[in-house]
C-alpha cells in the first residue's frame, strides 16, 4: 500500500522529510527567468518554463535523500493554465525519479463535485469509454468543512488507485485557531473532533505498517495540539508544515515522533529558497546544491530526536 | 460596487437566480460531443470544445433573464489544462454578455497561499512587473476552516479590484452537519460563529444596498438554519445552493427573503440538463431554449413568495 512505501522510503533514507515545491519568481535565479523571458517574454509562458526547469533541478538534488515532494497547486494555478501545466509536468518529473508526489490542493466540495475533484488529481477522468489519468499525484490534501460525505469521492478513488489523502485537522497558521481550537458542547476542540473523524474515515485502509493511506495535517506550529492528536490517532500519518519558515523546529517536533515515525514534515522556502539565506549564500546557479545542503541540515535538525 | 450592481440586475429582472455552469458529458446533446470526438478524438481538447460550445449556447439562452452565471471549476479541472482553458473562456464569455460570474472554486491556504489563489481568480498576478489577469471572476467561493488569516488575502483583493466572495457558512449536503453543526461551549452552532466571523469580514465592504461584497453560501436544503443566519447576518448577500436536483424548492426559500432579497439561488443541472426531463423533454438540439424555460419557471417558482 501507499502509505507502507512512503514509510520504506522515509525509513531506508531515516528521512522523514517531503520537499514543498512552492516556486516564486522572486526566489528563483535571473539567469533562469532571464533565459525564458527571452524566449516567451513577460508571459505565463515564460513562468511555467521557469517552474520547471527550477524544479526539476532540484529534484535532481534532492531525490536520493527524501521520499517524497509537496507542489503546492496555487503558486501554478496563478498563472493559468501554462502554470497548471507545469505543475502537472512538476509531478510526472518528480514521478519519473521515484518520488511520491504530495499535491497540496486542498479541495473539497459536495460529493458529486468532490468526485470531479478526485479524478482530477488521484483518480480518472471518463472520456467516451476512455479512462484518461490526468495527474500522477500520489496523495493529495483536502479540506472537511463540508463533512463526511464531501469526504468520501475521494476515499473511494483511495481504495480503487491505492492513492492517499491529508485531510486539514489543526493547521500551522495562527488562524488555525479561529474554527479549529473552539471547543464543543462535548469539551472537545474542533481539531479533535475532524481527527476522530480522519482515524474512522482511514480505518479500512490500513497497511502493515499499521498506517492509513488517509493522513492529516498537523502544524508544526502547534505542539502541544499535535502531541494531543498523536495519542487520539494513532493509525493516522501526520502531514506536518510550519518547519522553516513559519517558526516549527527540531525541537518543536521531538515529541511527535512514534512507531514508523508517524509524521513526514515539509520545507518549502527553507529548501528551494536555501541559496538566498546569509546560511547558504552561493551563486545563484548552485541554488540546487544549496537546498540539497538545506535538506541534510534540516534531516540532522529533526532525526537526532528520533530513536 | 459589486454587490449594488448585482443586486440592481436582480432588481430590474426580478430575478435572484444564477445559473450554475457545471457540464457533465453525460447530460451534453450527443450533436456537440460527435462533431468534438470526430475533430479531436476522444481527449480533453475535444471535452474543452464540447463545454465552451454547450456553456456558450446557455449563455446566450439566459443572459437576458439572470444577472449571473456560477462555473464550478471542478467540473473542468478534472480534464486538466484544457478544461481549465473552458473554464477561463467561459468566464470571459459570459463577462462579454454582461453576466456576473461567481467562480465555485472553494479554495483555502495559509495567507501566502491564499494570495496566490486569489491572484488567479479575482486579482491579478505580477510577472516581472507586468500586472496580468488570469480570471475574470467577480466573486469566487471560499472555504473558511484555516480561519481569519486565510480569508484576509482574499479580503484585500476584494477591496482593491471591487470583487466579492461567497465564503461556505451552511452547505447544502447532508454531511454539511458533521462540522457546521457541532455546538460550541458557547451555545452556539459552528456555522453560526462561522457566520458571524463573515459578517465581520464583510463590514468594511458595503454598498449603498445595506449589503457587503463578502457574502455567504447558505444551502436552500437547511431553512431552519438559513433563516437564523438571515437574522443574524443583516449585512451579508447569501449565496443559496441546493434548489433542484439537491430538494430545495421556492416554499423552502420564502422565509429566506428580505430587503432587496438578501440572496441569489442557484440551479445547476435543473437548467442545464433541463431538456433531459420529463418536463421539458425536446429534442436535444433546443437543450438551451428548455433551460431558458426551466428558468422562467423556477423564477415563477420562487419569486411568488417575494413581496
Amino acid at each position: 500500500m501507499l502509505i507502507d512505501r512512503l514509510i520504506s522510503k522515509i525509513t531506508a533514507l531515516h528521512s522523514p522529510i517531503v520537499v514543498g515545491l512552492d516556486p516564486r519568481l522572486d526566489q528563483i535565479p535571473s539567469y533562469i527567468k532571464e533565459a525564458a523571458f527571452a524566449k516567451h517574454g513577460k508571459t505565463s509562458a515564460a513562468v511555467a518554463e521557469i517552474f520547471y526547469t527550477f524544479n526539476t533541478a532540484i529534484i535532481d538534488a534532492i531525490c536520493d535523500i527524501v521520499p517524497a515532494v509537496k507542489p503546492q497547486v496555487a503558486m501554478y494555478e496563478q498563472f493559468g493554465i501554462h502554470g497548471l501545466d507545469a505543475y502537472f509536468r512538476t509531478i510526472a518529473y518528480a514521478k519519473s525519479k521515484g518520488l511520491i508526489v504530495v499535491g497540496d490542493i486542498k479541495r473539497s466540495d459536495i460529493a458529486s463535485t468532490a468526485e470531479a475533484y478526485s479524478n482530477a488529481h488521484i483518480g480518472r477522468v471518463d472520456i467516451e469509454g476512455e479512462s484518461v489519468e490526468i495527474a500522477q499525484t500520489d496523495f493529495i490534501t483536502v479540506n472537511p468543512y463540508m463533512g463526511c460525505d464531501s469526504i468520501e469521492p475521494f476515499i473511494a478513488d483511495c481504495k480503487k488507485y491505492d492513492k492517499g489523502l491529508f485531510i486539514l485537522v489543526k493547521t500551522s497558521n495562527k488562524g488555525s485557531a479561529d474554527l479549529q481550537d473552539i471547543v464543543t458542547d462535548q469539551g472537545q476542540h474542533i481539531y479533535t473532533h475532524v481527527g476522530k473523524l480522519v482515524e474512522n474515515w482511514g480505518a479500512d485502509l490500513i497497511g502493515e505498517s499499521g498506517y492509513s493511506n488517509i493522513g492529516a495535517v498537523v502544524g508544526a506550529t502547534h505542539p502541544l495540539e499535535a502531541l494531543r492528536l498523536r495519542q487520539r490517532m494513532p493509525h493516522t500519518f501526520f502531514l506536518v508544515p510550519g518547519y522553516g519558515a513559519q517558526g516549527g523546529n527540531g525541537e518543536s517536533l521531538k515529541d511527535l515522533w512514534t512507531k514508523n515515525y508517524g509524521a513526514i514534515v515539509n520545507n518549502s522556502r527553507g529548501i528551494t529558497g536555501a541559496y538566498l539565506t546569509e546560511k547558504y549564500k552561493c551563486d545563484e546557479r548552485d541554488f540546487a546544491a544549496a537546498g540539497r545542503q538545506a535538506v541534510l541540515d534540516m534531516k540532522a535538525d529533526i532525526t537526532r530526536f528520533i530513536s
